[in-house]
């Protein structure tokens, strides 16, 4: 019953609630801001800089949502790549603190702040993350709280 | 003090809790699913049809970010780009309810749900909608709850 690609991987019962996870840091460029903002969020404020200065941001800004995918992929590449996720369930209480300019560098970390035993599935474990990112000068531009679904090592733990 | 670029739009004033906004619809190809997860989900069932009909999805599924994202364009295409929008403040209870497979169509509606003036920032009002996202079969795919900064015609209204 075991998935062969994550078997090595760490299973729900190897978490542990209050484990900090360190996510790294992301530079978010220009180019990177206008090309989501084109395909997803395409407000003046997100693809132009003479319109983003005269905006409420004060200058070119990240779309909200692309500070939550890059928040995203840094929890994939520091956290979901090392363990039997198996997907995602949805989010609580995403906050914008501030917006992410252009050049800034964003960081920070997910805590495991639960960690349920599914009573209808044994054989999965919801995992749920708190964010907190901020910008490379420590200032808090976003917090969101994540439920994930995790593989157990033991199927039969609650039978 | 009115901004020329929104002056002709519907402000907060003109907003009323229960109003339905049509979200049209959006095909979501294969192409559009892997180059997102390649950015920001890299996972093998967003990335690879095999390896995603032997996981839990049983096919290539956009990653939920992308759904999200996909959404949010359909509510700035029909809703945000005519009205007096500043820009989001974040979301509630962000819930995937099933996933979205490549070739599906996604659409739905938001709801006014609430309606709020700032206390603080007369100038500004927040509208609060509900995502109802569905796919064409019209099984749920993703609700949501998001709160937007929109700004009021009369800032003294309150003072």
């Amino acid at each position: 019953m075991t998935n062969p690609v994550t078997k090595d991987r760490r299973h729900f019962e190897d978490l542990a609630v209050g484990e900090i996870i360190d996510l790294g840091s992301t530079h978010v460029s220009k180019d990177m801001i206008t090309s989501f903002a084109r395909e997803f969020d395409p407000f003046p404020f997100h693809l132009d800089e003479k319109a983003a200065k005269e905006s409420l941001l004060g200058g070119l800004a990240s779309s909200g949502w692309q500070t939550g995918a890059l928040s995203l992929r840094m929890l994939v590449d520091n956290f979901l790549s090392t363990i039997a996720s198996c997907g995602g369930l949805g989010f609580r209480d995403l906050k914008w603190k501030s917006p992410v300019m252009v050049n800034d560098t964003i960081g920070g970390t997910a805590k495991i702040a639960e960690l349920r035993r599914s009573a209808s599935h044994p054989q999965w474990g919801i995992v749920t993350l708190d964010f907190d990112i901020t910008n490379q000068h420590g200032k808090p531009v976003m917090t969101m709280r994540l439920a994930n679904l995790v593989e157990c090592r033991n199927a039969e733990a609650l039978a």
